[in-house]
């Protein structure tokens, strides 16, 4: 064979591999999504990574737009990469919508590919993982939605975290009273910065940008200011939007999902409203919710979302409501592991058996095959290779239990059961079936909970 | 706001949304492959969906090269789309191994995009679903290959399926014999289209395109022939072989994986010796098989894998041997549908609660609530519809149990509870905790399955 010129083996900036203990608790993460999303009957929909480019391009803004991976195909087609899973959903419903009928409920956890700067430490390949309801106005939706969030990250593992909740209506019929409704699109972007930048950076950017009175802008600035229980925070909001159709709604559909949510269970410390909540996204036009980690309220929102009046305008004449919210799978993976809440494993199968005996090759295939059949994942090492190594191996792959047998063990018809963790371990009869050494790795396997 | 033209929306062609009654059994699919795929101590890894071009061009041969969606990045970087899991694991193995160790055992289960000639039927986005052992020669792994390849026929329903394989260095020993060592390659590749144009236009083409003479054709040909139990084959494999070490230790490892697969409990129909399997990928060097399903062997091998000597030779001096294999995810999909094997749902919870009476949404949710925490997956109707209307979409998506009550039933302090499949019903108490509704659904659910 020729000298050949090694290609360096590498990923593209902003890309990355995810080794397994990387991948683990990200797989565990999307299960748990799964099993909240279907426990609410929402159904997994997919959709192509490539689009023609007509349906992404000028969706998601001027940014967005630059960020876009486009290219010509095979075929002289103009098509790009999804930014986001709310573009395809829009494409989607719109083509299968009639056939499929309302509600239509569904999720879809999948990669979304952006040109971001990687220097602010955005990665260019990410999961979103969104559920929607689509085809309906009715405020139950939104109680689903918060109880979805809710549900979810108790299920992720976390008790401590808030589901903060605002209403666009309440915040149109406030500028309407200010009789700034025409100005609604800047004055709530701005707006959307209160918990990066400070009330008063906003109450600055809003003068400018959305040419308002520095008094009308603190009088936004303030709804930040309204706190208390839920109650009391409704109290207070009433006086705000009274006179103003749009506003008076939005209190009464605010109140009706406090109420909802509270009927189903949840502590009101989980859920919080806050006026000043507004969501960047112009679409969103009812309900509007963030959910931030109490230990770490930094890092922003993990799970974000909202009602919109018409998602699929642009595709189709038929007007479709929904509500929807989206996890930020790898931002709250990162806060997970700052909290330790990540177990480092390399494996999901609880059981190692060393190839000791290099003659026994075939008892192991058969006490493996016992043990997979009774639902208990088994690694047998492939090599005849030193015991202390290949145990070494098992270690640093996170397996909980060894089971070693080498001739003196079958000699004696038995089986050392060894406990990784506490490092005890104790003979057991190694019968056809195995039956003795499962119920010693059940026991183990229990023990650790 | 302005008229605008409205974007039709549609795919691309050679790409498909997947509605949720075409993702429910893909899902299912996949969660069956880990669950097996994990019981044997792989891991999942993950990889970008683009990498650079250097790292995928001209490691498929010319047609995947032609295929390959490819484009300059916004950095002015050449990049490309995988077009399988096989390279970016060759690429991930160079750069990662000294840090994970070996053996290293990957699962990885992810969309790859090929700009195929869609005429054939052929689509441009499709999922790859591999496994893979690397860093050990030792025939265990061959033998556990065999081993998951059969586990994860078995958990996916089938009992009726082969899994046909052979040792590319048998073939080898007969081809020194024949002194043909030289002419492997396209010999090879011609023999892997046995099962498609048949042994005579296997001849021609072999005379042709690898200049052997008819005669060598033929007794090339001639090993699809050999057939009858293992252990036959393996007797008559012998003199074909005798002489050439190559060939003799190819017998030899075609002998221990046999052995191997039968210890492990494995019935001997299910593995079959064909000495005519060569898989046309230049890279196989060792163990090669095939899967077929008995009831439709004409859509050819649905998983696919074999042994190689040294997957990363482009990326890393380091000699990376291993074995792995692959599953046709939608092939499978195909032909399972076409047996009838895949249940037609578009909900993943079995309970739906209609919005009867438009007063007691709090009622529902709270009884909603119950059941979920009972692990009991439950929508609730958004709108407060007619029940007749809001049956018939519990009917439409799949719900197997509704679970009903208005004003009457509300005051009685009972709900109906009704068996869609069965069309009976029951009228149970309506604890506060919900448990006699949960015993009767539990007692249903348990019933249908």
């Amino acid at each position: 064979m020729s000298k050949r010129q090694l290609i360096t083996p590498r990923t593209l900036k902003g890309f990355r591999d995810y080794p397994p203990e990387a991948m683990i608790p990200r797989e565990r993460l999307i299960d748990t999504a799964r099993r909240v999303y279907r426990s609410y009957g929402f159904s997994p929909i997919d959709t192509p990574a490539l689009e023609y480019l007509e349906i992404l391009a000028g969706k998601g803004g001027e940014e967005t737009d630059k960020q876009l991976y486009k290219f010509e195909d095979h075929g002289g087609r103009q098509v790009g990469l999804r930014f986001d899973l709310t573009v395809p959903l829009a494409r989607f419903a719109a083509q299968h919508v009639n056939k499929l009928g309302t509600p239509l409920k569904r999720y879809q956890i999948a990669a979304v590919w952006r040109g971001e700067n990687t220097q602010r430490g955005r990665y260019r390949e990410f999961m979103q993982c969104d559920f929607d309801t689509i085809g309906t106005r009715s405020i139950a939706a939104d109680v689903e939605t918060v109880l979805v969030v809710h549900d979810l990250f108790r299920a992720i593992g976390f008790s401590e975290f808030t589901i903060r909740m605002n209403n666009r209506m309440v915040l149109g019929g406030l500028l309407e009273r200010l009789d700034l409704a025409d100005r609604a699109t800047p004055v709530l972007r701005t707006l959307d910065k209160l918990g990066k930048i400070g009330p008063q950076r906003v109450a600055d950017e809003m003068t400018e940008i959305a040419a308002i009175t520095r008094q009308q802008a603190e009088q936004i600035v303030k709804l930040s200011e309204i706190a208390g229980s839920n109650d009391d925070v409704l109290r207070q909001i009433e006086p705000l939007v009274a006179g103003s159709e749009t506003g008076e709604a939005g209190l009464g559909k605010l109140e009706a999902v406090v109420g909802g949510v509270r009927a189903a269970g949840v502590p009101d410390r989980r859920l919080v409203l806050d006026v000043s909540i507004a969501r960047g996204l112009d679409y969103y036009t009812g309900t509007v919710v963030e959910t931030f980690l109490d230990a770490l309220p930094e890092i922003g929102s993990v799970c974000s979302g909202g009602r919109y009046d018409n998602l699929a305008e642009l595709y189709t004449k038929q007007e479709l409501p929904g509500i929807g919210a989206s996890l930020g799978l790898d931002r709250l993976l990162a806060a997970m592991e700052e909290l330790n809440m990540v177990e480092k494993v390399a494996t999901l199968a609880p059981v190692f058996i060393p190839y000791f005996d290099k003659d026994r090759l075939h008892d192991y295939l058969k006490l493996a095959a016992a043990l997979r059949a009774a639902g208990i994942g088994v690694e047998i090492f492939p090599e005849p290779k030193k015991l202390g190594g290949q145990l070494k191996y098992a270690d640093r792959r996170g397996y909980r239990i060894a089971l070693i047998a080498g001739a003196d063990e079958f000699d004696r018809g038995t089986c050392q059961v060894k406990d990784l963790a506490a490092a005890k371990q104790q003979d057991v009869p190694l019968e056809d079936d195995a039956a003795s050494v499962i119920a010693a790795v059940e026991a183990i396997l229990g023990n650790h909970g």
